[in-house]
């Protein structure tokens, strides 16, 4: 199956999937197993760029509790200059107090040990299990094995990067510019603890192309508030989430500030980043559905609210898992994110298909409707009044798999 | 079991349980089946009190989607007169525009004849799924039907409010005030959408004390703020939430405003609701367990939406349904709830064993603490910087039961 299977990401022309993956040029990559995972499973990723002019933008979540590597990475790297990226999952280094800062300190010595680099162009990562202490023994042991295995395939990292996740999300992409050709890799994680914002996800993404970091910041900036900030698995915002892109130079193929070619790029990391924050919520820990809410209307505020109640609610999820056009949990989320506005005016459509308008039932063919609701990715549209605002969330069902990956995690 | 069978609650001397159940002098009560559950099941309650200046107290949900009999009860019933309340299963009569307003016009009006009152002294309820037009004529049938079987007893009229509710939320209780003995009688039903107020819940209590109107909408209006207003079993506000109280005076013992006697009628209003509370929490679609978190600190804000925070997390839910003490998705709640604060202090203590303190985890004994969250209670409770202001929420956990009854509920 190609990439881009989700009709809800516009691939620009000139953007093509390269079958045997692979990194762009300056990159290495490596995953090794450290004993954080109790399987001995992978669970330390390195990520080089070995170019010093290395430019790079990042994103974090905005949680109030922020896990130790991201507290590391925020006030000790700078941000438009990672070359080496260290992400350890197994264990989410929050709710660690100091001891949790010294050893995000060390990962992050370590990985620039590891990735010849100084610590100040080093970000870390971690996911995992929160309120456990990292053993910082094992990380600095995995990254000196690391580095002598690091090379031009990312598949090892990114396994070294999944937890609940059932499915890898990782894809090389080509992309032709004016100046020639370059390559863009990506490697993401997230099942769980996804939302309000881009959550207990981590993405990476690489490319050759030679950005000014102005420009890789306001490009990431975009593109992440149109994908990983609208996304819901279980409407948790995350301790950890971090996303970094990185743009080597090492093609030798420039990206010009206001360009075409910066369109391109553009269009091109937002195709992307879409298909990889519809992956994640296709891996909503169990998830067989994805649904997708539109809500327009006069009220910026309250398109917002209305939106991100529908794919938060536990009601709608459940009847999206069941395959069951239960409209009126819409209608129940709509009064819910919007209290007190009674007599509210609304319309609903599921699929194309009007069912409410003006807050009244229209007549419709259920069968039909309930066979469009059982199909792989179902769309919401909900109109408000007034005019001007318009906002989309994507989310997961939530299914007896959630249940079971969730009820018993720590122990 | 005692009706009182939470640590949560506290019962005031004086208030015994009368375990053979019935009405307080004044009310007669009846239940029918009148077609609009599909099983055939009761699903039309009448309660009627007989004397004509019985007093009443409502509340009502604050969603911006109101259900057609609230707007029909808040807009045409005086609501400290309501002597007759009509009330349905297996349909909500929400989101059904003009045609539900109609029907639930019409429901009232052939209650005030079932109940010999005048409509402006009848309250209609309905619950069940949105977005169905609900029969009027069965309903209408059914009344008639239910006129002609009032009697002292409760049970028939509670069975005909409950949908998906596991166990029926029905009591009896005996008062001593200065005056003579009063009896409290109480009918809820609720299980799902539950939250952030009270909930797709309906709640009815009789009294055959004598209040004023203004002591009853005081007293209810308090008891609801500290029962019914703080649970949460999905958090999703529903769309028909109605509580009443209504007090015959039959038996002749007054409560006089700002008496000894009001504060202890108001005492066992509150341990009445708190317990109903309780049961629904206990009683949400499939629970196993039932939590209370307690936040403490300095902003009333923050502390309301730390505890609503955690009281609603998926993730803290299924860990309360595996019984495992993971505290790391408390502290991943507390940092959803207040964004940007970081880096934020605060404690938390799972049934009195403290596992965080300034946002540092302390050495404790998990197997004891395993044991204790594994108990049909678990209280949680989280300290933010600062002093003055507290609040608590009751929950119920996230498990497969849950899915199972909300895949699949209008199909």
């Amino acid at each position: 199956m190609s990439f881009f299977a989700s009709r809800w990401v516009d691939v620009p022309e000139g953007l093509l999937e390269v079958p045997e993956g692979g990194l762009p040029q300056g990159f290495r990559a490596a995953g090794v197993a450290c004993g954080l995972k109790a399987d001995g499973g992978l669970d330390l990723g390195l990520m080089v760029s070995d170019p010093p002019d290395t430019v790079s933008a990042a994103r974090f979540t905005r949680s109030g509790v922020l896990a130790a590597p991201v507290l590391v990475t925020q006030q000790h790297a700078k941000l438009d200059a990672i070359r080496v990226v260290a992400a350890n999952s197994g264990n989410a280094n929050a709710a660690t107090g100091n001891r949790g800062l010294d050893e995000a300190a060390r990962m992050q010595g370590a990985a620039a040990m590891a990735g010849r680099a100084s610590t100040e162009n080093v970000a870390v990562c971690s996911t995992g299990v929160i309120g456990v202490q990292l053993d910082g023994r094992k990380v600095v042991r995995g990254l000196l094995d690391a580095s002598a295995k690091l090379g031009p395939d990312d598949a090892a990292f990114t396994a070294a990067i999944m937890t609940t996740d059932a499915f890898e999300k990782r894809v090389t992409l080509r992309l032709e510019l004016s100046g020639g050709p370059v390559l863009l890799s990506a490697q993401a994680k997230g099942a769980g603890m996804i939302s309000p914002a881009f959550a207990t996800m981590l993405a990476f993404v690489q490319t050759d192309a030679a950005l000014e970091a102005t420009t890789a910041d306001l490009l990431l900036g975009v593109c992440v508030k149109r994908s990983f900030d609208r996304i819901s698995v279980d409407g948790q915002l995350s301790t950890n989430d971090t996303v970094i892109l990185q743009a080597s130079g090492a093609s030798g193929v420039a990206v010009a500030p206001e360009s075409d070619d910066e369109l391109l790029f553009g269009q091109a990391l937002d195709a992307l980043l879409r298909q990889l924050a519809l992956l994640i919520v296709k891996d909503g820990e169990g998830a067989r559905r994805v649904g997708r809410v539109v809500v327009r209307g006069g009220d910026p505020k309250g398109v917002e609210h209305v939106a991100r109640a529908i794919a938060n609610s536990p009601l709608v999820k459940t009847a999206l898992y069941g395959g069951d056009p239960n409209w009126g949990r819409i209608a129940q989320a709509i009064g819910m994110a919007l209290p007190y506005s009674s007599p509210l005016v609304y319309d609903i459509s599921i699929e194309g298909m009007q069912v409410t308008s003006a807050g009244q039932s229209v007549d419709h063919d259920t069968a039909d409707l309930a066979e469009r609701v059982s199909r792989p990715e179902v769309e919401y549209w909900v109109g408000l009044p007034g005019d001007g605002a318009e906002t989309e969330v994507f989310f997961s069902d939530l299914g007896h798999e959630y249940i079971t990956i969730n009820a018993d995690y720590t122990t």
